[in-house]
């Protein structure tokens, strides 16, 4: 176990540059935070580079650390000073990783349209939050929807605070980054899924009376804007969720929630 | 119109007090901020004692301000520095009001006891996270669920945060605070509510399998720990929401937003 005790270590500054997307996606990992979210990373399997701790940390998560450490390809020692270069966080733990990405979260489009469409599938476009975006994907796992479509501008759900929010749903779902949406529609269609978007319109189809027994992919739009108007156009169908009272929408977050518990509310029997 | 310069103005250091949730109680009194939210307070029927803005915020907002200005007691010009004082948010649009507590925020245990169960209701148990408070409240307007039941150390929805989560839902719901939801739940029976706890637990009852076709309160958890467990005991039965995955939990807000759309879908064909 190496012991880093200067803000000037490279192997910390590198670890540190993973907060940003670009840097993420060249070298195909990423940093994550906390002692939980780290030990989750460990046992779903992802490839640990490194994992990195404080003194004050190894002993208040030793319980955790004793599962991540087997896992971890090296191992640091940080000191406080140096740990608060990678820290997200006010408070943070102490504890952090660096991670391979995981292979099912960089399915190419072309490898998403050669499988036939099977299941359900949620494409999100130019989603702004990367909180929303982490409960999203939470939600889909817990619902059991395993394919996501990240569209557009689309922020990165490996981002610290939408990996905070997420609890590791994207360690394990698979991800998608589609240029655009209303272009990838019709590659959609031809592998099979039926394409619906997702609109605040109570003249669209009541969600409530749509049956989800074929292969869907569900568009859901950008918290402000919602979806851009050419996919609502390039989609087969819309669909809305009936609301009532003043409220002019649910957040992004609440009503990808309702949407994807009606595309699996049929399988609810077999689930939990 | 007013115009504040200094930073030392009564009127605008009492309205800064508002940010604190005990300053609120006292008062009988909230502080809202953004040019959106201040227009739902004008035109929800609140009482507002006092409107403030910056210049650059008159040029700006002044559809907005249109609106918001004859419904305002009294009008404050600030300068940018004394806006700062007011300002939750980091890029502030400089318009901020001090308004009453609604009267149905302020609905007493006793009154509400009194009145005969009717509809869906919803009780939040200690609740901790301001964003998720109004993200639940507002999905509740949304579905038609106009009671809400604040209990324990719940956070408070008229805290800044809570406000911008909730996109004025507070200024409109019926809103209890209860001490104590296990002592509460046998004065709710007795006024002839179902008293359903949510639980995270695959040997409850499903809520796909459960008709809303009484009065409910359905009893919500915190974030962390879910619902005490003497609140457990002390409802009429337990419901779960199925779960597939090896997601732990929902997020509240998805959760809730769920529970809450399972307590209404038969409703949806009237709404929307």
């Amino acid at each position: 176990m190496e012991h880093i005790t200067s803000r000037k270590n490279e192997t910390v500054r590198a670890a540190a540059e993973l907060r940003r997307a670009s840097v993420r996606r060249g070298q195909g990992a990423f940093l994550c935070e906390g002692a939980r979210l780290c030990t989750d990373a460990a046992i779903s399997g992802l490839s640990m580079r490194a994992l990195f701790y404080t003194q004050r940390a190894e002993q208040k998560y030793a319980p955790y650390l004793e599962k991540i450490r087997p896992l971890a390809e090296k191992i640091y020692l940080l000191e406080p000073a140096v740990a608060d270069l990678l820290a997200d966080t006010k408070n943070s733990q102490e504890v952090f990783c660096v991670c391979d990405m995981p292979t099912q979260a960089c399915v190419t489009p072309q490898q998403f349209y050669a499988k036939p469409a099977a299941g359900m599938c949620v494409a999100l476009e130019q989603l702004q939050d990367p909180s929303n975006l982490g409960t999203i994907l939470r939600t889909a796992e817990a619902l059991g929807i395993g394919q996501i479509l990240l569209c557009g501008e689309c922020c990165d759900p490996f981002s610290p605070k939408a990996l905070r929010g997420g609890m590791g749903a994207a360690f394990r779902l698979s991800l998608v980054r589609l240029p655009a949406l209303p272009e990838a529609l019709p590659h959609l269609r031809r592998a099979g899924w039926r394409t619906l978007a997702a609109v605040p319109d109570a003249s669209a189809a009541k969600v409530t009376k749509t049956r989800f027994d074929v292969p869907t992919v569900m568009a859901v739009g950008n918290e402000g804007s919602g979806l851009l108007p050419e996919t609502i156009r390039a989609c087969s169908g819309c669909v809305t969720i009936p609301m009532s009272g003043r409220a002019e929408s649910l957040n992004a977050s609440a009503s990808a929630a309702i949407l994807m518990w009606e595309m699996t509310r049929e399988c609810g029997d077999e689930r939990g």
